[in-house]
């Protein structure tokens, strides 16, 4: 008999990560088509998409807001933030609680930008209070950078109170959403936010290939000159947009046509708030039930999000995550390894287009995998 | 009746660009699936298309190559290059004769690397004699720069005979191969080739989300601590994939399971030599119809491409390019507008799953939209 990793397999293992997450059909069906990158029904398409994500976010081109597409990763949309935003004698403080907040560092270092870190530590929410004492000790700190939702841990970041906070010292605010927008309502307003970064490939359940920026129109047109490359030139890039409706470079066309999908299908599920109440019903039937199999969660459940939980492993020496993956990848089921500098966990996500009936055949797959190991 | 517009269409419009271009079924097909990025049956096909791109070099990692794939457009490896490879003190010298030498100026700028430009008009190949006056004159040069095919034009640069040069001086080479790496042999060693870049959507005929680096591995070993950004940064790029065979950051998986298909149809055609005949035959079907139309090519024929082809504008005041082009889109051909600075051109690309007789049913269009300007 041949194994199953041997033959073809009718579909896909179901994903259980922080993205690239499963998809619908209907999405990657939008991929079987080849369009120009300069041609005007093509540029429609990007625009109307532009608009949409704005849309969602609640706000307006009229209000003021620009939402730009940006190839690459979400890395990649969030250094054209910092590459293109902080002026020569700017200072970013970088709210740092894991590791999407640490590769603000180093993309900070890389791009020789001054900058200070505020950290906590990885189970503990950022503290409002420490940053208006940071703000208030060194007024030379022009950007504050939070991650909202730290897919390092699954731990989420108070945005609106920091946010009050980092404009109470009139500076400007950058949130990297990657793994919130789109499932989680964000009072941008209210917050104060200038620059927020998210990815196709997370809660708006596109497939990876860009970004986008959600800003505040006059904050990014005063940074004409800053920019520090040419490819994450996100003025340049809004420029292209408003000159002939085009990308500067070669979008990633198929991407943008399943984002278009994407966008249409969150609308069908009754956007932000209907989305969010899947993946909240998909979290709470994996923690009852992982729990019940005996499994730890890391964080304390009063800043423990919806969109990815972290397990500690079994105290069992019969335990190893290899083994574990690889039994539960044999099933259909792909999970994600820990990023937790100080504790042994792995993740379990909740995002992308899976219901709780999913969550509950992970979950039988873990008991039968447990079971192999010896774990009962 | 409704306009053909107004219904959804039976098939793609046949882009006759430089990217991205048309593609086969099959290889759109390929994104039917969401891999799991972090998934070692995924790291495993990424590592497969990176032996494979060398392979279809006619290198390999055993002979001191590697291959590197970089998220965003083929602008953003180009980039990628300069911005690590470049030490602080280093200088470029780049040989421009059209947008593409242009934009790699701009890059360096941004970059606030120092450099010289040589260039020579739209229409003239780079001057392999006045690069060897130029190095020696200046010894500071550690870097020349060449575009391969300027896609501006169509025209083709002297690559080896230009390498062979900056080999003389002891310089470092870097070739912009965007839009003829895999249908055109390019002497890597005979040339004295260190980075070379070129993108999945070009002549591999895959869709975009990625370009990719081909370059000695002691060359790019030798840059650490250069980077200016960490999105774009190679060498850590290349020490990720060689940790845990991972993308540093989120990769656009559905266009590397495109690639994967997309090279081994290149095999299926015989490697650079078949794919580079059929894109030979289509250009000279194009070159023969459209003089027979009465266009006039922009190149000489010794410099021009199978690539990408320039016709200057007709002479009468009827011809408006935009109604040609929406003329030619109404019929399912979608061609591509002009970039050169002195003369009225428009351009037509040879590349991508179209073949000689998709050529003639596009002369026969222009054929019919002059007619229906009027210009017969």
């Amino acid at each position: 008999m041949k194994a199953e990793s041997e033959l073809p397999a009718a579909r896909d293992k179901l994903l259980f990560t922080p993205g690239p997450l499963t998809t619908s059909l209907s999405v990657k069906q939008a991929m079987l088509h080849d369009a120009g990158s300069w041609h005007y029904e093509f540029n429609a398409k990007v625009n109307w998409v532009r608009e949409k994500i704005l849309e969602v976010a609640g706000l307006s081109i009229k209000a003021g807001w620009e939402a730009i597409l940006m190839q690459g990763s979400g890395t990649f949309g969030v250094e054209a933030v910092f590459a293109t935003c902080v002026p020569p004698n700017g200072k970013v403080m970088v709210l740092a609680n894991g590791a999407y907040g640490e590769r603000i560092v180093v993309m900070l270092q890389r791009l020789h930008i001054e900058h200070v870190v505020l950290r906590t530590q990885e189970n503990t929410p950022i503290d409002a209070g420490a940053l208006d004492r940071a703000l208030a000790a060194d007024k030379t700190v022009t950007h504050v950078a939070i991650v909202h939702c730290e897919t390092t841990t699954g731990i989420l970041n108070p945005v609106s109170e920091v946010g009050r906070v980092v404009k109470r010292h009139g500076r400007a605010y950058v949130v990297d959403a990657m793994s919130s927008f789109g499932a989680m309502p964000i009072d941008f307003a209210g917050a104060g936010i200038d620059f927020l970064i998210s990815s196709a490939n997370k809660c708006i359940e596109g497939v990876p290939g860009f970004s986008f920026v959600i800003c505040r129109r006059e904050a990014l047109l005063g940074c004409d000159g800053y920019a520090r490359s040419l490819s994450l030139d996100l003025l340049d890039q809004l420029k292209g947009f408003e000159k002939n409706g085009q990308f500067r470079y070669t979008p990633p066309t198929h991407a943008i046509l399943a984002f278009e999908q994407a966008l249409q299908e969150l609308d069908l599920e009754g956007g932000i708030a209907g989305r969010g109440a899947r993946y909240r019903a998909n979290h709470e039937t994996l923690l009852d039930g992982m729990k019940q199999l005996g499994f730890r969660p890391y964080l304390d459940p009063a800043v423990q999000s919806y969109i990815i939980t972290s397990f500690h492993y079994p105290a069992s020496e019969k335990f190893t995550f290899g083994a574990f993956y690889r039994g539960l990848s044999e099933k259909g089921f792909i999970i994600y390894p820990g990023k937790i500098s100080q504790a042994n966990t792995f993740r379990i996500g909740s995002i992308g287009r899976i219901f709780p009936g999913d969550i509950e055949g992970l979950l039988s797959a873990v008991r039968i995998v447990l079971g192999e190991m010896g774990l009962d």
